[in-house]
């Protein structure tokens, strides 16, 4: 068995047997296969896809490449969630210790942000002394005492894929739902957890644009974990616009903070408790939906989110004392109004365009080695629905020192729509696959 | 532009502008683009194929990556003839003298042999002392003075397509024609030809198998030429039994000696007549086939092409004594009969069969690195057509020591066709293409 052959039979068509997926994903773990031709037969896999069985056994032999976590005397079930990434959409950071509340573990494994959509690392690193890079023996001590702990990846998890990601980023081969499944679940099944939940994302701002595409992403997510023995649920959820109206690193922490004093914009509010009550029920905690949901809702009132929260905050080093303290998030100050130039409906903020500025104004990052500001962003000001008159802000940017701001500027004026036709609400939770 | 960016407009159909394949080429050539992203694209190009101005733009791009050669008053066309490779396919080394003694220049750069196909500088190379590494000028010394040469590819001459044949051919992304066009062409058209005639192989011995593949390369293959300014004519020839009688680098040269005696098998015969005669019209030194045909007849029975050929020989640093002591072509008499099992009609000598058993005696080689044995092959006792009886001997292997005899013997015992149903004779030029 060599590369050569292993690309031929991808490259026509072929399913590729356990035995060559193994091959492969070792060559990919441990630098046996040279790049060139992991990343052909990447392309390859683009082009022909893979069966069901294929994408099951990949996401085996990529989970199985470093180290699977064990959680044995939690004392509750471990379960996760994953998003496939949109703009604003800072769901985990209330979702971890909300579901911990409730009794859920949730040994998080998270990313940082690339292009247009954000990462929770980079949100949770705007926190003054935050530490996402913890030992796999810090991750278990926080886990077990707080329900909960929101890390980077490590070296000794899932190896293969941080080999293969960094190919298919920069070889045009992330766009391959076998993939991204397998990316995504070797990552999640890793951690040990029991359960899982997925946001898959669907609208222009979203990885898979079109409702088919993110359909047959959601499926074969649920399909391949629940093969690998993972209890996984998934919504679809729309990212045509922003979700919530704050975008940017410390932006998306206060907004974070809003939402466990109970406040917060609605949308961002629906999502984490929806998402939170889905890991209840993947979890067992509750046997409904109906009963997830108001008890999530309660853990969020009450106070107990934030605690937990703050708690995590302060064991992984951070600064405990930004609720209190807002400045502590820094935000820069200098600031320009994006205004309305009709009257009318705001039909539509796009999602896309608005990540594409944040990126721009250094709140992203276009390579992965890019360093970001966490301080730049935007603000929605109005959003989709609302009734808005020519002149009126609807966007507001904060920037440095006029970084990426003319594009951001040219960005966010294309990505209002604004009209007197009636607003046509589109649902934020689009479908369930179970 | 950025080398992703290609990635992506290519993966996703888009044809390529010039910028991006001047920007890709040049990347091969000089090396600034990582071999990942290099096979990447190969790999999209594979399955997206090339409109003909892509195919016409990096066949130029490939053929300026290095030195374009000129040949200034050299009394005559500049005509080359390519092959895309065969089993006992020796029509070059008589074809070029052939046309040098009708009044052509061929400045022939060629290639070694790899897989099931023999490769003619390997062939030339089992005359002793006969060097195909001369510099570019002892090239135009020697071309000038007898009308033609034979060398290998030097690093001059289309570096790009070196660096890519050599990820096209451990990245399975070998098969594609736009590729293979751009290969071919970019080569021979830095030879500073005005002329090219391209012999594509058709049948199961040949690149492409199929005789609707065969004709899509020789098409896009004439057309690019054309785009190039190159006149080009090509054939598709049968590739489905051996050319000739003899397979293997001593032995083949052994069959060119007699047909510049006038001897030879008819096939390999009126194939090289065929080929010489269309340079001869590529080249205007005669008006129509049949003139052609006949000038090179009466130059190949007259001892001309002989003459020519072994000056050459004596140029290159050969020995030219092989045409009087054909001992001088190192041919093992270690020797096996392969005998027909049942008596018939011999209908078929499987060429890619009998390639891989060449290759497994030595003749040939599976790595570009591997070292061959110049005195190994295989003898066609029979042709295709002929009547057999069982026991009658129809291939005879010349190993040395037993190498790979085994699997060589299994091969050819496989690759003899007998029957008693009446004999289909598939014409040898099956098409032309101008």
């Amino acid at each position: 068995m060599t590369p050569l052959e292993i690309l031929r039979n991808k490259r026509d068509g072929k399913p590729l047997t356990e035995k060559e997926i193994t091959f492969f994903v070792e060559g990919a773990a441990q630098g046996t296969w040279p790049d060139y031709q992991l990343s052909a037969l990447l392309m390859a896999i683009y082009f022909q896809g893979m069966t069901a069985p294929e994408a099951a056994t990949l996401t085996r032999m990529m989970t199985h490449s470093g180290r699977v976590l064990k959680w044995d005397g939690l004392g509750g079930p471990a379960v996760d969630k994953h998003s496939t990434g949109g703009i604003g959409d800072k769901t985990s950071i209330v979702l971890a210790p909300l579901a911990a509340a409730c009794g859920i573990f949730v040994p998080m494994i998270s990313g940082r942000g690339l292009g247009h959509t954000g990462g929770t690392l980079d949100k949770l690193e705007s926190i003054p002394g935050f530490q996402t890079r913890l030992s796999l023996t810090d991750f278990d001590r926080i886990l077990r005492s707080l329900g909960c702990c929101m890390i980077g990846q490590t070296a000794e998890i899932a190896p293969a894929d941080k080999a293969l990601y960094s190919l298919r980023d920069v070889t045009a081969t992330v766009e391959s739902i076998p993939l991204i499944t397998a990316s995504i679940l070797s990552k999640k099944i890793a951690e040990g957890i029991t359960g899982l939940v997925l946001d898959v994302k669907t609208g222009c701002g979203a990885f898979m644009p079109t409702i088919e595409k993110s359909r047959e992403l959601a499926k074969t997510l649920v399909a391949t974990a629940q093969a690998a023995g993972v209890d996984c649920q998934a919504a679809i959820s729309n990212m045509d616009s922003p979700l919530g109206t704050h975008i940017g690193n410390s932006l998306e922490v206060l907004e974070c903070l809003d939402m466990m004093e109970g406040k917060g914009p609605a949308d961002t509010l629906e999502l984490t408790l929806y998402l939170t009550a889905k890991m209840l029920v993947v979890g067992k905690v509750s046997s409904s939906m109906e009963a997830a949901l108001k008890l999530a809702r309660q853990n969020l009132t009450n106070g107990r989110a934030m605690e937990i929260f703050l708690k995590m905050v302060e064991a992984q080093g951070g600064n405990p004392h930004i609720a209190e303290n807002r400045s502590l998030l820094e935000v820069s100050r200098e600031c320009e109004q994006i205004i309305a130039t009709t009257s009318g409906t705001l039909q539509k903020v796009d999602a896309l365009k608005l990540g594409y500025a944040a990126c721009h104004l250094g709140a992203g990052r276009n390579r992965s080695e890019d360093s970001i500001d966490h301080g730049v962003g935007i603000l929605m000001r109005r959003k989709p629905g609302e009734l808005v008159r020519a002149g009126e802000p609807i966007l507001e940017i904060r920037h440095r020192q006029n970084r990426g701001l003319a594009q951001a500027r040219s960005l966010c004026e294309q990505a209002m729509q604004i009209s007197e036709a009636p607003f046509q609400e589109i649902r934020l939770i689009q479908e369930e696959i179970s």
